[in-house]
Order: structure tokens, then sequence, then C-alpha cells
């Protein structure tokens, strides 16, 4: 048996990028259809006190380059936040996508008990790789991409569960 | 290097369903609390054609049983949808999870390869045994836990990404 790390990790979160790219272009052609300012949806929120679509699209681009790059040993590339229109989030999805494409399986595959450390707005965190996939990275990547699904439905876009899933 | 299928499904299939029961919990106090029906919360959307919370609980526990018991080559145990009351609910979860913890590493561990046939709602499905778990099971799970959290941010009980990931 093979180490199946990079199996359930990059790939998978390229697949999960490209359907939220296709489902951010559902979004961009309804704005267009209904004659809505697609920053109203851009910035459309569930809660008050939850973050907007943006930022949802923003993390989850961050998890999924974070995620792959300290299992992977290399830098986390740094993107500015400064995404306003549909376009600019698909160039953010497709930066992220091009960076998890230059990973190969031999920097991540065996990386199960990689031991993780690293400091984010002042927290130390340690993980172990494994864990650090199943519990933190990919809980997280699906959150973000779940909860910009659900902000784009209740505001009427019509997605189902195959544009959250893909082919 | 060992299979990572029972680390990757089993464990956190029952990590996530018990941050549910937490959430869950949460929403039964703030609807006593704020004096709310609790079927108002339990029936709630966030688009008149989602499904409501009680529903997203149900699929939760079936894409859990399903998919470990699929990978288990074991029958899938049937449970009525007939929660309408947040205990209910509860008890439901708990039966999920008391079904997991019956799986053995051993039933699990080395299925990337399995072949998964099953038919459902007069559709034949084919899967491959890594793949289920990591572009149906998984996604599918995180999605209708998002949600099933997002309904309740939504509607003003008080959660935080803590009670998604939990510890």
């Amino acid at each position: 048996m093979t180490s199946a790390m990079y199996q359930s990790s990059i790939p998978v979160f390229i697949h999960n990028l490209n359907n939220l790219s296709n489902i951010l272009k559902k979004a961009a052609a309804f704005a267009e259809a209904k004659k809505i300012d697609p920053a109203v949806l851009i910035n459309s929120r569930l809660a008050p006190d939850m973050l907007p679509l943006v930022r949802q699209i923003q993390i989850t681009s961050d998890t999924a380059k974070a995620g792959a790059a300290r299992i992977a040993e290399i830098e986390v590339p740094s993107f500015e936040d400064n995404e306003t229109t549909f376009d600019q989030l698909q160039e953010r999805i497709a930066k992220t996508i091009s960076f998890l494409q230059t990973i190969k399986p031999e920097q991540i595959d065996g990386k199960e008990e990689l031991k993780i450390h690293y400091v984010q707005r002042n927290k130390e965190n340690n993980y172990i790789g494994l864990p650090y996939l199943n519990c933190y990275v990919l809980p997280n990547l699906y959150f973000h991409i779940t909860v910009a699904y659900a902000i784009l439905r209740h505001n009427g876009v019509e997605l189902g569960k195959k544009d959250y899933l893909g082919k």
C-alpha cells in the first residue's frame, strides 16, 4: 500500500476549486440576466456576523494553498485579498490552482506523520500531517465552499448539488 | 506505509457527528432561551427549494452510515426519517455513531481500490473506494453539516467555526 496523501489532497483541492469556479460563473450569469450589480452578491452574507461571499472565496483559496504548502514543506504563497469582481475572484481561483499544480506527489506522499508547526495571528499551531489534512484543511475547505454555495442559493442563484460535487 | 482509509473515514465521521450534536444542543438551548418553538428552527431553510434543517441532519447521518457500510462491504442500516424534535435528532446522531463504532479498521483499511456498486432511486452507482470517500462521501458529509450550521447561524444561533471544527 502506497501513501494516499497526495491523492486525498492536491487533486481534491483542485477539483473543488474548479467546482467553485463553475458556481461563480453561474452566479455572474445570474447577476447579468437579472441586472443585479454583481457587488450585491459578492458582498452578500447569511448573517450579519458571517463573512461575505468574497471572503469565503479568499479563505477557500488560502485554505487550499496553505494546506498544500505546509504538507509539502514549502513557503505558502501570499495573495492580496483585493478582489472585488467575479472576474478577479476567478483569477484568484485560477492562481490557486496553478500553484497547486506545481506540487508533486513526492512532496506530499508519506507525510502522514509530518510535524507541522506555524504561527498565525500570534497563535502557535501544531499539527500532524494526516490529521491536519483530515480534521483541519478538508473541513475548512468544504465549509467555505458550502457557505459560498449557500449564500448564492439564498440569493436565488439556480445551483444544485451537482454543481457542488462536480463530475 | 499502511492504509489510512480507516483513519480518514470512520473517526472523521464520528468527530463531525459529535460536532453536529454540539451545534444542535446550542440550537435547542437558543430556542428555549428565546422561547422559540424548536420546530421553527428544525423546519428552517436557506432557500424555498433547499432542504430544511431536519433533512440536513438525516442526510448527514445517511451519508456517514452508507459511506462506512459500503466501504466495509456490509449492509447499510436503515433508519426511518421521522425525527421532529431536537431530542430525536440527537438520538439519530447517537444511533449513527453507535453503528460507526462497530466498524473495525480491518474492514476499511486497504479498500482504496474497492469496486463499489449500488442502486439508489433507480440509478446505478459505480465508484472506487478512495475516490468514493474523497469525492463523494466526505464532500457530502461536510456539505450537509455546513448547511445545518448556516441555517442556524442565519436564524441567530450563536455558533462559531470552533463549533464546526470541534476539538
